[in-house]
């Protein structure tokens, strides 16, 4: 592997771009991430520098990120990270920082989401995948769901939630 | 620091407790991760085992969760894992593997969401912590969106996305 | 994917046991990861409480670890997380939290390290597998090498190292 | 919070330049990070594109490095991930890849490495603050340690290492 996975959680910069492509949709959007930091001698949290990315989704993440997501709304992204550096016309090198998303959701820190799953699974064999996935994790989800029932009454007696 | 942070992607296992605290109100809920694998073998992805995970979250963020979030929704999660021992009654030990959340949104490989920020700033000194970032993230992004519409000529020669 | 890949920095808590399977060596050890907190009231930093983690590590990582690491040393590792419950003869669930360690060193900020590669590689296949990736960052290393060496009399000019 | 960590797996590229600073000493680099793809159709893995970024080390850890690492030694970095986008003298935008390293150590999937405590804490308030952190994981390890050696007999059971 040796794959860079990042999370950054930030705000939405530019509208999102879909494009059908021979390989599957994807959507493309620039993404602002503003540090924050604690000041000690002061005693409160300050603005850091913002970092650009450019995030890519393919498939089914990015067609929904292009029917969910407006400018300015707030992220977290998982995605694979790379710097990419070209050439230009020009003669000089430019540098490019992206972001292959895997997983990307509206961050709750900052308002509420409603989520809705699609009506029918998209006819695409990479989707198709993930499926089987999905039913296992709702079979787990089920059994957990039970045990947790079960162990209702043992938490009763738990003093502390955390 | 010396915290470890991870991202989870995976399932809300049960429904999302609420509580006020008198720190703050707190979310707390089961998570599933189900682990996918390629085999190469039979050239096709298969299932892994399935982790879970206790995920608690605070104030404006517990809230939106609990106000958002139903069992069998899909998340990404960015949070503080630890994990804890502790004795019980009957004197054995028992493991307990938390997140503590830092940000969390629907996964939206998986379907479209709909995100609403809140109609007024709660008057939490907590939340209000952020208030400057997320306008200093405003101004980043006007800035970014400025710049961008002045590179679209550029860009307009780019053969490719991606 | 889905893998839950998370980066720990602590110590050593046990000694590291190396093994021989049918599918190639693996080592075993105990972690210890102490979170750290600034605590603002008092402006010093104070320990929080330390999470445990079972690490796994197979082939080339798996030997050279149990080479190279004593009990007490410190290290940072990145690997798969992940936790099993299983049930005892007793017919309880007992919680493990293991991490199956995709790279790992030494961790700097606490010491020196002299590092050796070794004098021939392995004739495994499975190591094998990085043999190219080694010499196409050489290649790539030798390139920036140039790239650095050319740009060195811009960066002359330089103020500011950071 | 909201720094962005991350952690790259990959090759020194350049020497390591150290500098002392008035707010400490910091070790900086160059970074290369080949990422490794599986290829289905050849059933064979195959490298990717290479990414670049600046490192930097402050204090014992950038002392640690810089007496320690050398070109093309492979490291794991977990640090803060910042892009930063700076004018030139002719009016171009150039954009940087910088991480601020919180851990670092070679990369023992390569090879082997014999770690070396300082012989003495440096007189260094800002390392004295891990001073306790160490102590205090030096204590939980001894605990674990025990708990390891009394957990012996019942694991002498155990049919599966993993």
């Amino acid at each position: 592997m040796n794959d860079t996975l990042v999370t950054v959680v930030g705000n939405v910069a530019t509208n999102v771009e879909y494009r059908e492509t021979p390989t599957g949709g994807v959507a493309r959007f620039r993404f602002a991430v503003t540090a924050r930091r604690y000041d000690r001698e002061r005693s409160a949290w300050t603005d850091g520098p913002t970092s650009f990315y450019t995030v890519s989704a393919w498939r089914s993440l990015g067609a929904n990120l292009a029917a969910s997501v407006s400018v300015g709304e707030p992220l977290v992204v998982l995605g694979r990270l790379r710097v990419r550096e070209e050439g230009t016309w020009e003669g000089q090198r430019r540098t490019f920082v992206d972001i292959d998303a895997v997983a990307a959701g509206h961050d709750l820190t900052r308002g509420t989401a409603a989520f809705r799953r699609p009506a029918r699974r998209l006819p695409q064999a990479a989707d198709g995948e993930k499926d089987t996935a999905q039913e296992a994790g709702a079979a787990a989800v089920a059994a957990e769901g039970q045990r947790e029932r079960r162990a209702e009454e043992e938490r009763q007696a738990e003093p502390e939630l955390v």
